[in-house]
C-alpha cells in the first residue's frame, strides 16, 4: 500500500477557462500506456499538452503518438509541475513512489495499479457503478483490477433488481496483463512447442503456451492468490457491501488480450434469464452477446481492442434456488484498465465547476 | 441414447481357463483408440488376440502396434464373433450401431462414448468410485465423460468424510477431446495467428487458437450445453445421489491434452484444507500437487500422458460456511477415457470366477 503525503489536497481544481488540460502519462511505453495514448486520441480528450514518462529503462525512450515520435522521460519530482491530470499505468511500485509527487504538484492522479486501491481514503471507481465515490478523492482515484471492472458492472446492474447474496467467480486472465514481454513469451513458447522443442519459462513459473496456470499474482497463506483475494476485496469496496461472500479462482490462459469470467451468482429472490438479459442489455457499457442458436457468446479474441463489457451464456444456476450463471469478457487493457481510467478523468472534467 | 437388443445377455462369461482374452478395439485410428492400444501394451493386458476397427474411412486402414503395422477393419455384424472384450472409443453413433452387435456376439463392451451412459440398465463406472455397479452390467459398461471421471473421484473421496451439498464446476476442455483434426486445427490456427494472418475455423464455430470458447457440445433450450448438463447427470448417477445440486460451465481452451476443473464444493459440515489434502492424498488414483511456495499445482501440459488425477489449490471456499475450492487436472484421453475403460475391463477379468 502506498501512502499519500500529509499535505493532501482536498480537491484538485481544474481551471475551467483553460478548457484543455495538461496530461501526463506514467508508464507510456507499456501496453496499458500505449492503449491510454490510443484512447485519448480516439476520444479526442481535451489535452492542452501531453508528457510521457516511464520508469522502465529497458523499454526505450520514444513512442509514436499520432504517427509522431515523442520522447519518454523518467519521472522525477519536477515531472508533474505543469500536469492537471496524471495517468499512472505502470505498476504499484512506480505509483507508490511518484503518485504522491504528482498530487503535491497539483495533478489529479488516476492510477490503474494496485498501489492505493484498498486505501480507505482513495476512491476505487468504475464510472458506470460508483462515480459518486470519485468526488471524495484527495488527489488520487484508483481503477480496479481488470477482472473486477466487468464483474462489478454486471453485479451492480443485477443487484438493483435482486440483492446478490453470493458470488463464485472463475477469472481467466490473458498474458497482456503481465505486459508486453509476456505476450512475446507466449508467441515464442507457442512456436517452440509446435516444433516439439523444449520451452524455458521466464515471465511465468511454468510454460504458458498450450497450458493453463492457476497462479495469478503471489500466493497468500490461506492458499488464495493475491489476485483472487483482490477480486473479493475490490468488489466489496466498489459495491459498498462489506460482507458480500465471494470466492475466486484466477487462471492464466494462453490468450493475448481479454479477461474472461465464469460467474455463479446467488440472489435473495428469483431473477429469470429473460429479466437478467433485459437488465444487462440496458446497463451502460454492457453489451449482451447471447444467442446459442448461432454460437454467439463473448470471446476474448473478438473482445480484444473493443470498449464494451460483453455478457453471454446467461442461464439459471441449477445448483441453487435463486441463481444465475454468466460468462463475461472484456479487453483487459482498455475497459479493464486505460479506458476506465480515462472515463474517470472525463467524468471529473465534466464536473469541473470551478470558475 | 442407444438401446440394447432384446436378447440382452444377463452376464458376460469370460472363460477363465483361457486366461487371455480376445480383444476388439473400435475407433482404433482415433486419439482414444491409439491411447487404448498404448495402454494395453503398457499394462500387459492379457490379450490373446487384438482386432482393430474404425468406421472413420478417412483416417486410414493401418496403425502401428508394438512397431508392427496392423490392419484396421470396418466394423460389421460378424466383426465381434471371436471377441471377449470390445472397447468402443469412437463416437456415440458408432457405439449405438455396433455395440449391440458386439454384445450379441458375446463380448463385454466397454464404451467411452455418450451413447449409453445415462441408460438405466447400463452401469456408468469409475473403478475407484463405483466398481460394484459394473457387476450389474448386461453386456455394456459405460465410462463417463472425461471431466466427470476426475470430478467424481475427488467428490467420492471427500464425501465419505462430509456430505457434499452443492457443486459448482468450471471445466476447461482441451482440443484433443474433439479428435486429432482439432489438434491439427489448433496448430494451424496458432501458426497463422502468430503471423497475423486470418484464421478460418473448421472444427469449432470460432477460432480456438489464443481464444476461449464457452461452447462444448450442443446447446440445449435452458442455455446450458449438453456437456454441462452431462456433468451433472453423470456425476449424480455415479455417486447415487439423485438430488445433488450441480452447475457447470464448460469452456474449450487452446490446450492440446488435459482436462482442468475449477471446483467449488459446499459440505454439510466443516472440512479443513489439511483434512481434505490428507483424504485426497490417500485416495486411489489421485495425486495431490499442492505447494504454492514452489508454484506446484496441476497443469494440463504436465498432466498429459500420465495416469493420475492431479489435485491442487486446495483452500476454503470463502463464500460459504463449509466450502472448499480445488483445481483438478487429468489427461482426458487416458484416465479421462481409454485408461478408465481398460481399468474397468481389468477389474471384470479379476472378478471372472467362471470355471
Amino acid at each position: 500500500m502506498g501512502s499519500l503525503p500529509d499535505c493532501i489536497r482536498t480537491l484538485i481544481i481544474l481551471p475551467k477557462e483553460m478548457k484543455k488540460y495538461h496530461v501526463a502519462i506514467v508508464g507510456a511505453t507499456g501496453l496499458q500506456g500505449q492503449e491510454c495514448i490510443n484512447i485519448l486520441e480516439q476520444r479526442k480528450f481535451p489535452a492542452a499538452s501531453l508528457r510521457l514518462f516511464s520508469s522502465d529503462k529497458a523499454s526505450g525512450r520514444k513512442v509514436f503518438v499520432s504517427h509522431r515520435e515523442m520522447a519518454v522521460y523518467e519521472p522525477s519530482s519536477q515531472a508533474f509541475d505543469y500536469a492537471n491530470i496524471a495517468f499512472f499505468l505502470e505498476g504499484a511500485g512506480t505509483s507508490t513512489h511518484y503518485a504522491p509527487l504528482a498530487v503535491q504538484a497539483g495533478a489529479l492522479v488516476v492510477d490503474t495499479s494496485s498501489a492505493f486501491r484498498l486505501d480507505p481514503w482513495v476512491p476505487l471507481v468504475v464510472p458506470e457503478v460508483n462515480l459518486r465515490d470519485a468526488a471524495k478523492h484527495k488527489g488520487v482515484i484508483s481503477t480496479p483490477s481488470s477482472g473486477v471492472i466487468p464483474l462489478v458492472m454486471v453485479l451492480h446492474a443485477l443487484n438493483k433488481r435482486s440483492r446478490i447474496k453470493r458470488v463464485v467467480v472463475n477469472s481467466f486472465h490473458s498474458v497482456s496483463g503481465s505486459g508486453a514481454r509476456a505476450m512475446e513469451e507466449l508467441t515464442t513458447q507457442s512456436k517452440l512447442a509446435i516444433e516439439g522443442k523444449a520451452v524455458a519459462p521466464h515471465i511465468y513459473p511454468h510454460q504458458i503456451a498450450f497450458n493453463l496456470l492457476p497462479e495469478v499474482d503471489v500466493f497468500m497463506d490461506d492458499g488464495y492468490t493475491r489476485e483472487e483475494w483482490k477480486i473479493g476485496q475490490e468488489t466489496r469496496k466498489i459495491l459498498h457491501v462489506d460482507d458480500l461472500p465471494i470466492s475466486a479462482t484466477a487462471v492464466r490462459t494462453p490468450v493475448y488480450i481479454g479477461n474472461s469470467l465464469a460467474v455463479n451468482l446467488e440472489f435473495a429472490s428469483s431473477l429469470s434469464r429473460e429479466d437478467a438479459r433485459g437488465i444487462l442489455a440496458e446497463a451502460p457499457g454492457i453489451k449482451v452477446q447471447d444467442d446459442p442458436t448461432v454460437s454467439l457468446y463473448p470471446q476474448p479474441w473478438s473482445a480484444a481492442r473493443t470498449d464494451e463489457v460483453f455478457v453471454g451464456r446467461i442461464r439459471k444456476d441449477t445448483s441453487c434456488d435463486n441463481g444465475l450463471a454468466l460468462w463475461i469478457v472484456t479487453d483487459n487493457l482498455r475497459k479493464g484498465a486505460a479506458l476506465n481510467a480515462i472515463q474517470i478523468a472525463e467524468a471529473m472534467l465534466r464536473n469541473d465547476s470551478t470558475p
